[in-house]
């Protein structure tokens, strides 16, 4: 018998950030999340062979797209193969022993210590402290143990460090969501032949995509015609200014298809008819 | 002889941030810089009229855009005048009297520390200290005057607070820009006749809106038809599912023309008849 070697997912963060819990949601216990200090190093890892994919956030209902990691995804060329989507919950959690009554230093990242304003206006006898890391933050009690401080982070950074949580979702905004791409080496597997025979049958893919077009008026117009004439749905469609060339634009666009579809192949043909260049990023099942 | 009143200019963060570095670049000396703790207080203070306008970033290269200013921007409602961007140069600064060889520690927002990767791995004797703000870590080197420190902040933070720059731009992309939008109580007044007697001749004008669409097929195509069929040109799309309502999506659209013009109300008058909600957000000259 032999013992099924688990999974490794690379992500960027301590162990217990957002990130871990994407993993979590979408593998349970059957893989090991592995930290690393920046999304370079993550993706490195993956295209290495270090790990079995990696777990990379893309974009936040508050702070929109993460470029930084589109340019990985398209520089290194790993494909997409899975989504998920994260609530951003965050708890004020303590070493053991601690009471709320106990706490007057509150650690975190400060986009998380902003995203917390409510609490801080109703408890002014605690500060805000900056530190670099989320989940960092609830590390860095378990080994410093300063006095009277608690931190703010997810509920897997309480368990990951032994802590507890003294107060439950005290984020401002519950609608505060991050979506997640999970990379592997290689693309899903096609699917069965049913795609072929059956153009348009196959639902639940998504495919996610970046173009450029020259910026002439019209040009956006005639790319989305290749999706609009056939009817195929689209999740999302973004301009950005193409780095380092003035006056072009990169898009990143996500349509409801799998890219092996006849129906697609049609509408990716026609894309690349118009655009100056077209790359498919991944084509993966669609998540909750 | 009356003195003429400075205009009082919001924005969030301490004095030296790089939106007071966009006020600058916009003012020149004619204006004052008032900062706020937060994003919410400084539209507030717009709404209360407390300043004459506030310049609030909108978008960044690396961290795309900050939803949660447009969606300040809607709802209060308050019209974009102008736009300006700013390269994001990080500069390593310290008290007077500092020298390189004694910098131990440095103190940023994470974000800044994570933009310098290349100086932290060519200078590996010093350590990241996080925290909660670029310009704030100036302020902290001359009110706690800790040693071996220095900080990660904009040039105009040097000047601001009497330290001086032991580095020039040691961040590691030079194609990092904050685009703002400046605010104000009322929209920009309405441009010369000439408009109305020459459609189309009025060059050099942009126009910010969000709209909103059912998410069917091709609806945005429709949409952008109103934009295509009059050769307007585009400068930024991007969808952003509606908070609190699954499956709608909002769009940011900026395009080249003034409001005014009867082309642009033509193309604003198709949008409204497919599209669910049109808000025009405001009408400002192009900046660079």
């Amino acid at each position: 018998m032999t013992k099924k070697t688990k999974e490794q997912i690379a992500f960027q963060g301590e162990l217990g950030a957002f990130s871990q819990m994407a993993i979590r949601q979408m593998f349970g216990d059957s893989a090991v999340a592995r930290p690393f200090p920046t999304f370079e190093q993550a993706f490195r890892a993956l295209a290495a062979g270090k790990v079995t994919g990696a777990m990379i956030p893309i974009e936040n209902t508050l702070h929109g797209s993460v470029h930084e990691n589109y340019d990985h995804v398209m520089n290194f060329g790993l494909p997409i193969v899975a989504e998920t989507s994260v609530r951003i919950v965050h708890n004020l959690i303590a070493l053991p022993g601690v009471r709320f009554s106990d706490v007057k230093r509150v650690y975190s990242h400060p986009v998380a210590l902003n995203q917390c304003h409510d609490f801080f206006r109703q408890n002014p006898q605690v500060a805000r402290v900056s530190h670099y890391d989320t989940a960092g933050s609830v590390k860095m009690l378990v080994d410093e143990r300063p006095e009277g401080a608690a931190a703010i982070a997810s509920a897997l950074a309480a368990e990951q460090y032994g802590c507890h949580i003294l107060k439950k979702s005290i984020e401002d905004d519950r609608q505060n969501f991050t979506r997640f791409f999970l990379l592997r080496p290689k693309a899903n597997p096609e699917t069965p032949k049913a795609i072929k025979s059956r153009p348009g049958s196959v639902r639940g893919w998504k495919t996610s995509l970046v173009f450029t077009t020259k910026n002439t008026p019209g040009a956006l117009f005639r790319a989305m015609a290749a999706f609009a004439l056939r009817d195929i749905s689209l999740f999302k469609i973004e301009s950005r200014p193409f780095k380092g060339r003035r006056w072009e634009y990169i898009f990143y666009l996500d349509f409801l298809g799998h890219v092996d579809d006849p129906v697609s192949q049609k509408a990716l043909g026609h894309l690349r008819e118009v655009a100056d260049m077209v790359k498919v990023l991944g084509c993966y099942p669609r998540g909750d």
